[in-house]
């Protein structure tokens, strides 16, 4: 959430000249996303979000995000479509960042949802993972296995100070988790940052999924994984089995979950667990220069990953 | 330029219902005003700004300031009209805040600008000037005088961390005002605070003037000496006396400027750079939490105070 690059005017103007837009009208830099700054444009034509990527996002990268929502958007996916320039690009430069602009997709995130609204994300999320199937492009996930190791070694010498013992609690759960990381089973695109401020609502209907900057190649189930930590926990940490059994019934309905992918899904929560609490670690002490908000609290991942632990298979979530 | 307070579905749902204003299609926290909470709103009937005022404006002048925006736009001035509920009512509580829903304006602040546009800036302030002339209701200028007393007080103790020798220079500075401030010039509504910021342009014509949270009665050429310090000066902190030129023959199209009002310029100019030093060194030291940008530069206005103080008369301006 935060405004990192502030736009002149002439560079906006020559931005703006690639597209066939009109005049413009308005330009309100919005609170959305950690990673960019985004801005809302208004011409004549209509309503857009302009995204300048920040140094937290490798270039190289942008093909394949750009890319995937276009690809998924064609396949019925509600996500937002880059627009393509006069010259046919999706992607340039704007202020010495690389910059796209992006259909403005209306929906609200919730900050409060009910378990139906878990169902409708579990279907969305079958249905990406389905239309994802034939997008060419790969990316691996750079924060799995290899890639938490990474941020363990940053994070892990103020861990302690965040809650006595973690560091060591940690190194032994990245342990357990390399032994165990299942391999076999279904992969391909996934999401793998689907929290609510990443899903549009409008009223009961979900209208559209956006921020694709962490998508790449790993399990599906892991995906649904990440979803299970962030839609189906209350705020005062109590897991809520009326949601998990409606994200879960959602997603069957589009795309069968095998047996496999559901025994293994407390390792799955306990990584995707371990994930968010190390990165929520990094950026606890690492507070980014002109974000809007405070970072997230670490702790909370910490008590779902000792939830995770303690978990003997899917009864435990009331699945299966 | 900030997002304070986050609002959460219920409430939002519950004030939105005392509009008619269709589904809600979205919400987006915006990076503009200091001061206060924004977000674009977005229903099916159209677009708005909904703004949560925030501890540090008094909701007993809430009335002046949203009364006044409605006084002015009935009046021909280009600026944000508050939307009123079912019920009548402007302003509301939303999440334990004074809260009002604003029409959205078209219209983009100018980063850098040229002499044309302070033209196009003098003429909007002279009709906001004279359409302010039957406003009922009455303000006094805080940041007055008095106010800059106090704001002193508050801040004196650091001016000399950012500046050795400022703390004495401001002390003599503020005698020299209270000593020589003038009493019986042209007084009405004035604006205080139309920086760049506040005004929005479509191409070359001046579509509006937001953020009325710092206007109250007060010398209207006081207004045009805070136009002269914040549009006036290039970055380099050279005096550009053909935007000068412009600004003040802009106005005289619309309202003539007295021979007393030009006399007093150098003196009102030194007044307004000493108002904006003061509470930018203030805010230098009280960064306020979840504030989006960095406070503004305390020294660039030191610059322009000690410009106004060599300057012998409106000529030293370009003027007259």
């Amino acid at each position: 959430m935060a405004v990192y690059t502030l736009i002149d005017d002439d560079s906006l103007a020559d931005f703006l000249a690639c597209y066939e837009l009109g005049q413009l009208l308005s330009l309100k830099g919005i609170a959305e996303g950690v990673e960019n700054s985004n801005y809302l444009v208004i011409t004549e034509r209509g309503r857009y979000i302009l995204t300048l990527y920040e140094k937290r996002v490798d270039p190289a990268d942008l093909p394949f995000f750009l890319g995937l929502m276009e690809h998924l958007a064609q396949r019925g996916v509600r996500c937002p479509t880059p627009v393509h320039g006069s010259d046919g690009a999706a992607l340039r430069q704007l202020c010495g960042r690389p910059a796209a602009l992006i259909e403005f997709l209306d929906g609200v995130s919730p900050r409060r949802w009910q378990a139906a609204q878990c169902a409708e994300l579990g279907r969305a999320l079958a249905r990406l993972h389905l239309a994802g199937a034939d997008f060419e492009m790969r990316r691996a996930n750079a924060l799995s296995l290899d890639g938490w190791h990474r941020v363990f070694t940053a994070c892990r010498h103020h861990a302690d100070s965040v809650c006595p013992g973690l560091e060591a609690e940690l190194a032994s759960e990245l342990e357990a988790l390399a032994a165990a990381w299942p391999a076999d089973l279904p992969s391909g695109v996934i999401h793998a940052d689907l929290f609510p401020d990443n899903v549009f609502f409008r009223g009961a209907e979900l209208s559209g999924i956006i921020d694709f900057y962490f998508a790449c190649n790993d399990l599906l189930a892991y995906d649904l994984a990440i979803c299970l930590n962030a839609w189906c926990f209350e705020p005062d940490g109590a897991f809520n089995i009326t949601k998990a059994r409606q994200l879960f019934a959602g997603y069957q309905q589009i795309r069968p979950i095998g047996a496999d992918e559901l025994a293994a899904l407390p390792l799955l929560a306990r990584g995707a667990a371990c994930r968010f609490l190390m990165t929520r670690l990094f950026d606890w002490r690492h507070q980014v220069e002109g974000a809007l908000v405070k970072p997230k609290d670490p702790l909370e991942y910490l008590e779902k990953l000792r939830f995770h632990r303690h978990a003997a298979g899917p009864g435990d979530y009331g699945l299966g």
